[in-house]
């Protein structure tokens, strides 16, 4: 019975990765280094070498499904990774066929973000839902976006890219992309940190326990805990940010009209510091037949989970 | 063999409906005034009326596969018409169920310009196409949106209302919905004129043609006129919609990805006018992966046209 599915999530730095049974549970897991060795072949020589004692302990390969695996601009339909500005790996990466090659196991690849919402839906509180779209506000903004059940891919692979969507033309510059006024140049935890920046510098007079750190320690987690200490500025941050992201969810909406919206990432441990000021902007620009409508969620999923579910649930995807 | 279909096309003003082959040839069409009786009801028999002898003339009801309807606020899933504020017939309208009934024929119902999309894809420049997204620039602005072959309906029926996405927060108030700054304001016949009226009124001393207009005269298409000879300021404000247009089409594609946008409606008899800058706001705004990928193009379906093919398109849907 082909009950076990792998699940592998390849970041910039970390690639975590497990088995899962199909009741959404993690049976064993572990994580690598992504950039250690220079050859794509080497990497996964070594997640094999990690993997086969878990695989034999799970029981052998006849029990597994497949693999699946997330990772930064992973394309679903090529199988590869295209030009990932994170990893070392340069150009064009045929990496779902490489694992097949090396595992003797059918692999699924697609994007991180994408790798999330099917984690959701699956094993999370998207769960039985045929339409929502998920955000990720760590670092960066990602989103996946399921419309009748299905991961929407477009017609290259590549759809999807809701943190680069623009919501303040001609504002904050994007290093990344080059782009003014996106999303994720706001409603990230670098986006927050560069608001608390601006803040301050704005209103050199106004008091705030912000000030206490050195500009190279300030983070949205500082933010965080001096807003959860009162602190004015930092709790005029988060209205800023959920603004400005509410008002970008109100476009996601009016778009594909989801059934949810789901959060997910660091950021969302702002809970209603952000949740309030994000839900209110989103309805404001709702036009009528979309109000009170759309349910705004936080994931519930464990971030560490989440990735190697999302992974593994490209293979019954 | 069934191989008609009747295509109606309701709108705020006129309604058009037509008998369309398979090749997409309106074989006989003719139309009515959408509000000249109060009663829905008064309204279809009015239509079984005219119809009933194309009909017979195009070799009785065996040969028809069903209705297609386009209408304001019309949602595929109910078949009903909801609270569509530029219709008399106020609630929720069961319309595909009683004209299914007058008539004897399946009917799908949907609104205007998902079946404009339809339209597009059946016998459009979008043949062929499974991804893209049409956007209608007329008195306002409407959205069909294609992926994998399907119109985009949302959870509720709703689902792509991309007129009403926010594209310069905090600017110009619809008074339709009451949210500012959204792309139907700018990238419309309503929105180039009221463009015009406030650049004539931020630069008083410049000249331009755009002048000898009275205030009510003035149009989308006396600021078409006045660029088509030269004048500054009207030339000036296709940039402006353009751009905005461009940056807001930008946010659509990096949304779903399609293979084109599909631009359709009065406005676009501004030609390269528009077009020009449209394109490369759009492409400005993209991220590397999207770049020089989507196409945009114009409809090459005849306006009068194009509303009865896509309803009945909506048949065989």
């Amino acid at each position: 019975m082909k009950d076990l599915a792998i699940g592998i999530d390849i970041g910039g730095t970390n690639t975590k990765f497990g088995i899962v049974d199909a009741h959404g549970n993690i049976i064993e897991q572990d994580r690598c280094l992504t950039n250690e060795t220079e050859q794509v072949q080497d990497f996964i020589d070594n997640l094999h070498l990690k993997l086969s004692p878990m695989i034999e302990r799970a029981g052998g390969l006849s029990r597994f499904a497949g693999i699946g695996i997330g990772a930064p601009n992973g394309n679903f339909y090529s199988g590869t990774i295209e030009y990932a500005p994170n990893l070392k790996w340069r150009g064009i990466i045929p990496l779902a066929q490489m694992v097949t090659d090396r595992f003797g196991l059918e692999t699924k690849l697609t994007n991180d973000a994408n790798a999330a919402a099917m984690g959701e839906m699956m094993y999370g509180c998207a769960k039985g839902m045929r339409h929502f779209i998920t955000i990720t506000l760590g670092t960066g903004v990602g989103s996946g976006i399921v419309i009748d059940g299905k991961i929407v891919l477009g017609h290259d692979g590549f759809a999807g890219e809701l943190g680069h969507t623009i919501i303040r033309p001609g504002g904050r510059l994007h290093k990344g992309t080059g782009i003014r006024g996106t999303l994720e140049s706001y409603a990230s935890a670098t986006g927050v940190r560069e608001t608390a920046l601006e803040k301050l510098t704005d209103y050199p007079e106004q008091e705030s326990l912000l000030r206490d750190y050195s500009i190279n320690e300030l983070t949205s987690q500082s933010v965080f805990d001096c807003a959860m200490k009162g602190d004015k500025i930092a709790n005029e941050i988060f209205e800023y940010t959920g603004e400005i992201l509410g008002e970008a969810l109100a476009n996601f909406v009016m778009f594909s009209s989801p059934e949810a919206i789901v959060l997910f990432g660091g950021l969302t441990k702002a809970g209603d510091l952000l949740m309030n000021p994000t839900r209110k902007a989103m309805e404001d620009n709702l036009i009528q037949i979309f109000k009170n409508k759309v349910k705004l969620l936080f994931s519930e999923l464990k971030e560490a989970d989440a990735a190697i579910l999302g992974a593994s649930a490209l293979v019954y995807g």
